[in-house]
């Protein structure tokens, strides 16, 4: 019951960033449709194509779909001076997104006996996968390759399922796994930490 | 028969596309090929893959292949004066393939039993996915998220085949859709039609 | 066993390039990562995506992925002054990666009894495919497309193996075959080959 409440209001919030996304790129109506619907659904999609499970499970999300479609169609209607206050908001929609899909995804590659390294990679996909392809449709370098510890916080949440520190048919587990998520990443934000990088000079 | 004929022509103008598009990036040979080829097989493939198609049922399109990387060839032979021309009558064939693809892709979806929404979506990506393909490995955005009412004709003839307004075993049927979209698709590029669109100031 | 070494090496320097692009584009070590995971496994992705084998096999090859992983660290923490001399060597390396991927996806593809043209595109997929969305995720035109023969002798590859000039059950003619590809390719940087190109003026 929770769960569903948190994949909602991720489902909605990742939405909302691809809308968000098109809006600022001078995309039209269609293109806020397209954008919301991959930042919500592409990440899925990616990671159940890699770990085998049907594709087509896609098709029995309406009711998110339904709700992603509404969320997109209000902000699009709403007055700009609403809008740039809900950005705000956003970012703490989207670590919630960030750590439901981060924990389902890796509780879909542990319901498949995959190894770890798999696990991992599923929950990162899950959680990035849609915002890598909003940003490519967008003609951007995806953000979170560039200067967000964003996924660091989707490979630790695999991490520890994997290696089965959180139970996964213990719901308290994951919701405090998913609490643990949230505060990493808002936490991240708000003192704005790095990943290293290299240069060749 | 006449379907078959439509399919064609939709694969022929959309590979073109392709290799128009690859031209004007400077690409060479292979980059035409391949530009033409995903922006023509891409699509059906995507939504193949989404709606749990075979993707491999692409090997048995031999003879479209064919016609594509044959048509290909003449268009990269060609004089650069007869280039220009042909471009023009793209937009002409473009359209037949966008409905030939956006009809064939609804009706693959409704053979799957998938709701309206999935008909709709799979009619959108069979008619507008290579073309999204097509410019995004042209370092491109795609141009159909910004500036047309390309996909809308999809979409609607989507909506049309699941709401079973239009009977997806009649043949006279489609080839009514199929003559609805063209019609539709060539009017929004004279009229210039266009989506709404917002901004944040 | 030799199969099992070009398959190693091979996927070593896909990882390292992808690796080289990502610290390039200034991306951090997360971004590094997944560039180098994506050109080193993405190719063979697509491949089993279009041919019908199980894209899980994927998980299958922890030993590579392992040691992709291991070289991008060591890469990533290797002083400036080497990696510049590391980049040189990585042409040759790459030679060897191009021709194992091409013929090992040409033998996947004749495995499942598909077509010439399949087994054409399947070493091509195997072969490119990765590097494409390499340059893709680092907002690059691909480089294959543009500027390089690249393609070509994965391709061939593909159609000796197609038309059965290559025994794809005798491992000395792979071998030789991939040796081939291995001189072409580096015949083909060496002396700055390239394939035609059309413009419209």
């Amino acid at each position: 019951m929770t769960w569903d409440v948190l994949n909602i209001i991720g489902t909605i919030a990742f939405a909302l960033s691809g809308a968000f996304v098109a809006i600022e790129e001078k995309y039209d109506l269609l293109g806020i449709y397209v954008l919301g619907l991959v930042t919500a659904f592409g990440g899925g999609v990616i990671r159940n194509l890699l770990i085998g499970v049907p594709v087509t499970t896609l098709w029995e999300q309406e009711l998110l779909l339904k709700l992603a479609l509404l969320a997109m169609t209000i902000v699009f209607l709403l007055p700009a001076s609403l809008l740039s206050s809900w950005k705000r908001l956003l970012i703490f929609f989207d670590a919630i997104g960030l750590a439901a899909f981060a924990v389902q995804g890796a509780l879909h590659a542990k319901a498949m006996n995959l190894p770890i390294s798999a696990i991992m990679i599923a929950a990162m996909l899950t959680g990035i996968g849609g915002g890598i392809i909003r940003d490519i449709l967008a003609g951007r370098k995806p953000l979170v390759l560039r200067e967000e510890t964003y996924a660091i916080w989707a490979i630790l949440a695999g991490f520890l399922i994997g290696i089965e520190v959180v139970n996964s048919s213990n719901s308290l587990h994951l919701y405090l796994l998913a609490l643990l998520v949230i505060c990493l990443r808002l936490l991240a934000v708000k003192y704005n930490w790095r990943l290293p990088r290299r240069s060749f000079s």
